[in-house]
């Protein structure tokens, strides 16, 4: 891998954008290399969750230029569809990410923004540092946050996203914290070392299995249109629970709760 | 009944789950009789809020320990389906008290926990004292918060949802009022009276009518996925706006306007 | 015009909802003239934005007693759909401010109540000053908030819907923005001049075409169901990205970021 570095650290596989000359911005390869980890980790039994981090200071900064005017290269020898491969794949890490049972815990600094801004919004938990500074930029540039748009409003909402999407304004990580950008906000490196560490600390104590079957459905259970769907949810739910507390894990957190102990997940 | 207490009081039915000793947790006679109540006090034509609230210092702190060594024993018995009907029937009391027409209030102090984290997200108003207490604490124990879940959704949006479900975190009363899982903290148990009393004073205002007709349009608007659905919402609404406006109420609510008057619901 | 007064400025129409005796309650000929200027101002290539704001201190306290007394005497008159078609043609109002492709900013002061509030949560962009006071009144008239409620749902979210129409309460300003009702507060008059001139300026910074192809992304983006319903919009999402990175914005954009200036559209 040229483009990240991926190294367990026990539940957590800790995946870190490695571009820090490019302030990580998210290349063609970048993106391969990261779907390939995350299918890597998926495969891992022995693994809970995945922290998406920045080096040098920055989270991401967006896309990469480069792979840009090699489109263009592309589409000016007649391949009419580069652009739209390009981008349409930039969704598919997004969506990869956002549906991974895994629990996915992005470390922010310095800048999130397009690209980078997107990744962020699939995270389940999300710590950023003071110093951090979200944008989508794209519609300065001509262009619409076409792949990122649907993740940040399903994060903040469409009222927020309407606002930051057609102002191209900077957000700063109170703001983020307020409209649910983000869920924490520390001080400096120390800051994040020590909520990244109390976040596995929390995800330690709870079940492997449990944790995915519960991702998958609070997935499912986004913009329920009616009754019907969300009895539907319901019901799937309910054979959910019925098969996991008959499960090893279920038999053992019982056990574990009645004899006052820490069950074996818990490590 | 055994394990609620039900009384009247003007024009709200006080429901206060009683089982202080377990801090409240919702068994499945528990929840028989809540949906019991809820029928009869929906079949009262004088009233027009629900208030539910729990003894002893605490709202709920999930499900009945006793409910699940019955259904093991079912299942062990060779009843493949205990474990899914008895998670299933209290996703029906959420639901069933999600989509009353009734205006229901939920009063929150100390725990508020798994199946009561639940119960909580499915009023139209929740107040609760600064000694609250939220957690979804199911996956420490194996277990996936099934039912609670689609309802936690709803109420704090799919971002926090996801945050909180997915590392057991608990929420203290201002984060709650932050996203929307509350909308009032209060000092204390006075605090907590005289906001409720304040809360069925400003509903004593509302015609009871136009009250249940606006909260099934709003159930009505959430998730909407296009233009084409909003459309047949607003054409209901239209028709549901006409029948108001010509209803006794319709008509009581604008001559009371005129003569600058209470209106006869206003008692 | 007589309800409202509208004037180009630059790259925005502003439009001022001009009734002040009436508090700018809209009229059915307001609703008319609003939406004969929208569709005027879209059709004028220069206009990116349009800022919708009220004369006298309020911006709009409502719907307009007037013309409720005209469709009384029409439905006494034998015209049975006379309520139905005032209050469906004020959704349309409502609908067609949410999905114009220019950038609505609203600027609030005062009264923002009943129609009003719904016309206020359509805009992309909305600013108020530390005065405002937004309700729900209509069910203290006994009327349900017909049309605007599926708006103040998309707007706020359904828990903070369900508690301001079914209690009627009024939010202040501070409150509006912690709900996501209003994205920024200001102090007095001075204070919203220069954040509408500075919202202007950043938009003045964003491409037309983008800014439109952005918000119809984010409008389609709202309340996706399932996975199927998100790869087709990001699908879309894709051609759209293509189409302008091709387009004579999106490599004017790429040269002024090259060459450091400022792009045409910028001015």
């Amino acid at each position: 891998m040229q483009t990240i570095i991926s190294e367990r650290q026990g539940i957590a596989q800790i995946v870190t954008l490695n571009r820090p000359q490019q302030r990580n911005a998210i290349s063609l390869q970048m993106v391969d290399e990261l779907l390939q980890q995350l299918e890597l980790a998926e495969q891992d039994p022995a693994l809970r969750a995945l922290v998406l981090r920045g080096s040098g200071g920055n989270f991401c900064a967006g896309g990469d230029i480069g792979d840009m005017l090699t489109a263009q290269q592309s589409a000016a020898d007649g391949d009419s569809d580069a652009f739209y491969r390009l981008n349409r794949r930039f969704g598919e890490l997004l969506q990869q990410f956002n549906r991974t049972p895994l629990v996915v815990i992005a470390v922010l600094d310095g800048a999130v923004m397009g690209g980078g801004f997107g990744l962020a919004c699939t995270a389940d938990i999300a710590i950023a540092t003071g110093n951090t500074k979200f944008a989508l930029p794209e519609t300065r540039l001509g262009l619409p946050p076409a792949q990122i748009a649907p993740f940040v409003v399903r994060r903040v909402g469409l009222s927020q996203a309407r606002r930051l999407a057609l102002s191209g304004a900077t957000v700063d990580a109170q703001l983020a914290l307020a409209i649910g950008l983000v869920h924490q906000v520390v001080d400096g490196q120390d800051g994040l070392e020590q909520a990244v560490e109390s976040q596995l600390q929390a995800i330690r104590a709870c079940a492997p299995n449990a944790l995915a079957t519960t991702k998958q459905i609070l997935l499912a259970s986004a913009n329920l249109p009616g009754d019907e769907e969300l009895s539907m949810v319901l019901d799937q739910g309910a054979q959910a629970f019925a098969a996991a507390i008959q499960s090893h894990e279920g038999r053992e957190g019982a056990r574990a709760f009645v004899e006052k102990r820490a069950a074996e997940w818990q490590s």
